[in-house]
């Protein structure tokens, strides 16, 4: 029997916490520090009521919680014990633990991700970012209104349940006929699998593809994140160069009859990151390729609707006859960044593999923003909200290009691209690059040097510089502070 | 010179098409069909012009748009070619091909998921699931107000831009005070990675721990959505048994002292399937054990909120000294399966790793949800949301003990589970549990049979029977089914 137990306990009424919560934490905390060592009797509840100054009944409850979560138990005839199965000395959870979470794993395991070694971007500075659109043309009441239709849908409630890992039914069916009508697909929605954007859509992809070893041809220069998540499943990459008309076949088909040539990840329509759009010939030459020697091509069609100069070059997945073609595209630039909504279709058996694996990896989409999204398609909001963006993306591009033209000196140039959302931009060779970015970057205008999308030397002195997300007035600015720069070089 | 070119070309003014678009299609369908072959010469705009009947702006507009997509070239002084660089016989790109979606790959590829072998759900079914909540109960008022003021708030339009991987900091900020406050965790932002979800959060967190070929253990039974993730990371399973005070601690250490261990899922609350609590002993013990060992444990804490009969246990976590739990939660219980946020909290190292994977993965979160659920914890709408929905899945729990525990003939039993959404129901030795789903299903009423949730041959003749989703009066006609098929089968 626990006899002269010296205690402080004072109840806290003020904290809402209910006062046997309280004494079971008091009881814990004394079984952890020590001061109350296993196997030592405790008084009886009666007893203990007038030690604490508390009535009978919180007394019973705080022993029952205690009882309940193993710190005591209770012996028939002879009373309540702390149990004796508890380990001496070592902390256990009832109150929290006095420490700070953990800088260092205390378990073995190997980081095998590449730390982001950007600098970083200064308060307030103006991003030429790599071609993302402007989240602040987002159409922001249509989808307010949309998502609060389908939330507040009547009857139909189970559509926040859990639903098919393909992604819900509706956006596949919005999303089949639109593939169809406009890009000469011809896909069914189950032959869809939808996915939170671009990059989960080719994590997948790349996830079902690719075994340890395997060999897959990339554009170079090409786009980095795409890169990064086939080395983490193993790949080896095998850059092919772009030239003015794109990707270079042959030099692919030189790859595939020397070795075994897993995946081609492609942006055909607007390369990234040069702009350059793949060539009629050279599509029908890569994908009789493709079919002759296996490989998968992943067209990643990133930003087929902006396309100013002519109708956009329908995607290589409408003309695929020997099902080769793995295609994803993004509502995520159409839309904003933030509404992440992507999709990957090809062969159905392929696709419905595809729903098994992001069963595993994100169980389901969000059906809600996903019903939302198809509700936009189906009123044409979509495509009102692409005309009006083309417009602005439009002229930005011109208004850039118009800026960069009238910069004095000559030290650089660049082929307008027919569409997508950025600038690719050569150099003069005895401009540094880098320095560039860095003087910039201290005048609080960001650019990122090309050689990051290269794999190995750099062929190109260039920059990628995405327009899309800065008005006219921020161009002009950010043009002015790169003739500020180039001035400050050549002198 | 093309001299006689046969074609029936008629203008469809009515398709909203442009004219010029059409009249490429149509040389590109010529082109690719065979019938026009590469270096043909093609007739100058004038002449075209008048072939098909439409004005001369319009010829040069389809030339124009079929020379830069590559399917014509221009010779300076001669005039207009079908391009001399085009393979002459493969079908390409322009026109919707005719063919429809590939049913198999033409790709090598191999197939490593297995398929949903379940037997389909009949139309208008009640099922038992295994342990989800009611989406009908969802809070839906003021989750669509707090989206709909995050989506409209002023001056914030960044917030539909890209954003940090770990996810929204709003939300992490809640919940960390949150997990700070009422579950004993001592967490910061910075050591919050939000993702889509429980699932997603497993996935993430085993594929940077787990490399082929380690071993990994997990109680048994268990969550096989689990199992599936760590065996197509190659991981080797090694279960474990679960008794009546949860995971058998002592097996594990038997474990360990053979071979490494590199992690232990667990889901210690309210065990998965059993519904057991993992006792404070054997806590202890375990994380005592982890340490020594360098094993990571990955705490599913999926239902923290629903425990009825004393406080909620407090997570493994929270009595972490040396940082190796990985510890994973879940708001999409507490609010709607469709709406998916889940989070991982660690050592920090850990966590800034598990930022980039997820970068890879899927670039960022659904940066509006995240806030408008941030600001949904902030309210205390999610505590409000909590209490009742707890009232609701007690009472379901206890109306559903009332209605087994009245059905004649002895042939089940189970322990009152303290919490959670599920009963774990054991049936007499003579009752053939899968015939038992099988009659059910016929019936309209679906159970899952508890040998899927064992690795190897099942130690009980159970089943776990979510009660969660299904109100009172749907529960009774459960039961009444339920009685009925087990009346049926004893005669």
């Amino acid at each position: 029997m626990l006899r002269a137990w010296d205690t402080n306990f004072q109840p806290d009424f003020a904290s809402g916490k209910a006062i046997y919560l309280q004494i079971g934490e008091l009881i814990a905390g004394e079984i952890r520090r020590g001061r109350l060592l296993p196997g030592t009797a405790l008084p009886g509840t009666r007893e203990l009521a007038k030690q604490l100054g508390v009535n009978r009944k919180t007394a019973v409850l705080a022993y029952e919680e205690l009882l309940a979560q193993g710190w005591l138990e209770s012996q028939h005839t002879r009373g309540t014990f702390v149990s004796s199965r508890l380990p001496e000395s070592t902390p256990a959870a009832f109150a929290p633990a006095a420490a700070g979470q953990a800088e260092q794993p205390g378990f073995r395991w190997q980081n095998l991700l590449e730390p982001d070694l950007a600098a970083p971007v200064l308060p307030g500075a103006l991003v030429f970012n790599d071609g993302t659109p402007d989240a602040r043309l987002a159409p922001i009441p249509p989808l307010a209104s949309a998502y609060r239709r389908v939330l507040q849908g009547r009857g139909r409630r189970n559509q926040l349940g859990y639903d098919s890992p393909l992604g819900s039914l509706p956006l596949r069916e919005a999303l089949s006929r639109m593939l169809n009508q406009d890009r000469g697909l011809s896909t069914t929605p189950a032959g869809i699998c939808l996915t939170r954007g671009t990059q989960m859509a080719l994590y997948l992809t790349a996830r079902l593809l690719i075994q340890p070893g395997d060999v897959v041809a990339v554009e170079n220069p090409g786009y980095p994140p795409a890169w990064q998540t086939f080395r983490l499943l193993g790949a080896q990459l095998a850059p092919v160069a772009v030239d003015a008309e794109g990707l270079c076949v042959d030099e692919l088909e030189q790859l595939c009859r020397r070795r075994p040539v897993r995946a081609l990840y492609l942006t055909p329509h607007h390369q990234f990151p040069t702009t350059v759009t793949l060539k009629a010939a050279r599509r029908v030459q890569l994908l009789a390729l493709a079919a002759r020697y296996g490989v998968a091509i992943i067209e990643d069609d990133y930003d087929h609707e902006f396309h100013y100069q002519h109708q956009p070059m329908l995607p290589l997945a409408s003309a695929d006859t020997h099902g080769v073609v793995l295609y994803i595209g993004s509502l995520s630039k159409l839309i904003a960044p933030a509404l992440r909504v992507g999709y990957v279709t090809g062969p159905l058996e392929f696709v419905t593999a595809l729903g098994r694996l992001r069963a595993l990896v994100d169980r389901q989409g969000d059906t809600i923003l996903e019903q939302a999204v198809a509700e936009l398609i189906e009123e044409g909001e979509i495509k009102r909200h692409a005309r009006r963006a083309h417009a602005a993306y439009h002229a930005r591009r011109d208004a850039l290009a118009d800026g960069l033209r009238r910069l004095p000196g000559n030290q650089l140039d660049f082929v307008l691209p027919a569409g997508g959302l950025a600038l690719w931009v050569e150099f003069r060779a005895d401009v540094n690059v880098e320095r560039l970015a860095e003087e910039l970057r201290l005048r609080k205008v960001v650019i990122t040097p090309g050689s990051r999308y290269y794999v190995g030397e750099p062929a190109a002195n260039a920059v990628r510089l995405g327009y899309a997300a800065l008005t006219p007035e921020e161009l002009a600015h950010g043009v002015a502070q790169l003739g500020a720069v180039l001035r400050q070089l050549r002198s």
